[in-house]
């Protein structure tokens, strides 16, 4: 019988130069990392590599092993700069292949946009073993080869794909999470912080200090698998703060 | 002598479970690459990892042996989920001590604002062999033991510590870029794109698609040490966009 308290865990590895040359801000760590919570799925680590086929296949290799789930995105385009297929398939010590039913459906998009030419057959070529993730926004699509999850790296793309692959992972039980916010500098409740992580098992409590229009406060996120028990620290927690006399922000902010 | 064209490499260790729950919006990842850029040093690999002891030890350890420098984010607050001290400590295999001149801040910092707490102390708290990276906007300083920088995870508390570091690391020759868009599917030029890679050395060319209004085009970002080098390929990419017949959009969008 599954065990319902098995975390699940997923890793992910953002794939490209304009990410670390600080040109473009990722956005799929938050999506993706979001999507996978109602999976019940937690992301344990994500690394951000050049377009580098040794430094991809380090990454992959690293974090399939030791997650149930490897995501990537990035570097599945037409052009010379878009290696990801190339560096797994290396990394997993197979060759590639034109997949049969990604031609078809690159024939398909392409019919009316001036034909599959050799640059865009390059993006029906796939790890041998893979089959493909759904990509209603374009023509190209995802692939899915064992563990590994290959994804688009333009956000909408990306969200596209993870909308095909909703409810088809094997999770368990999604972390919930709230917010209580407080105009207080955390350095001043440290210890009561501490205190309500302490007395109520299952519930990790995040500190995040914010500055607005000149003023101090923070936002206390509490995360755990069980409902019931996130309430109970969030109200608990609600109350301390409002008994030391600090502003409370239902909430946060 | 100092060989011009050695290429100086930092990474980064984003630390923190607001990253991966999808909650909190990573902006480190791009601000810290755009400034290494600047000192001439390139942002070679980024991970992200949670808050513990030896996710953040193992990061630490892997990426400080093979990178220059090695700049790490959050964790260093008064909370109790505030373990990057700890961790990048044990990684070292040394003591934490009281560093007695972010004491001295930490005092003169909170004297008006109640005092020198415990908690608050704890962000005096230093790896043996630290020295303090300054920050203008809190109290509470960033430390640099040996090639690693420890910063604050509150983005512009970071950019108040780079600010303080500009100039004061040695790097090499800044990567330039320059960016000519084009509204056609990168798909159609692929060849084109490829061809001008090689045809200007010590260039490289990446391809980022956009959709706009209905409309497909695509950035080609071009990045070299080389001005000249970096002038030309752009001017070069431009007429071949021209001479096939897309329209050019001069810097990109």
């Amino acid at each position: 019988m599954a065990d319902p308290q098995r975390i699940w865990t997923a890793a992910l590895v953002v794939i490209g130069d304009e990410i670390l040359s600080g040109r473009t801000q990722d956005r799929n760590v938050a999506q993706i990392a979001t999507w996978l919570n109602v999976q019940g799925i937690r992301l344990t680590e994500v690394r951000v590599v050049a377009d580098d086929a040794a430094a991809i296949a380090e990454a992959v290799n690293t974090l399939r092993a030791r997650n149930d789930y490897l995501f990537t995105t990035g570097g599945i385009g037409p052009t010379h700069d878009d290696i990801t297929v190339d560096a797994i398939a290396g990394a997993l010590g197979v060759e590639v292949e034109i997949n049969a039913q990604a031609r078809t459906m690159l024939e398909g998009y392409y019919e009316t946009r001036g034909g599959l030419t050799d640059a865009r057959l390059r993006m029906a070529r796939v790890p041998v073993g893979a089959c493909l993730i759904e990509n209603r926004m374009s023509g190209a699509p995802g692939i899915r080869h064992g563990n590994i999850f290959i994804m688009a790296g333009v956000p909408h793309i990306t969200a596209g794909m993870l909308e095909s692959l909703t409810g088809k992972l094997e999770g368990g039980l999604p972390l919930l999470s709230a917010t209580v916010g407080c105009w207080v500098a955390e350095s001043e409740i440290a210890d009561l912080l501490a205190e309500a992580e302490r007395g109520h098992e299952g519930c990790q409590i995040g500190s995040y200090p914010f500055f607005r229009d000149g003023r101090t406060g923070a936002n206390f996120v509490v995360r755990s698998t069980d409902q019931a028990v996130l309430d109970r620290c969030i109200a608990d927690l609600g109350l301390a703060l409002e008994a030391g006399g600090w502003p409370v922000i239902a909430g946060g902010i």
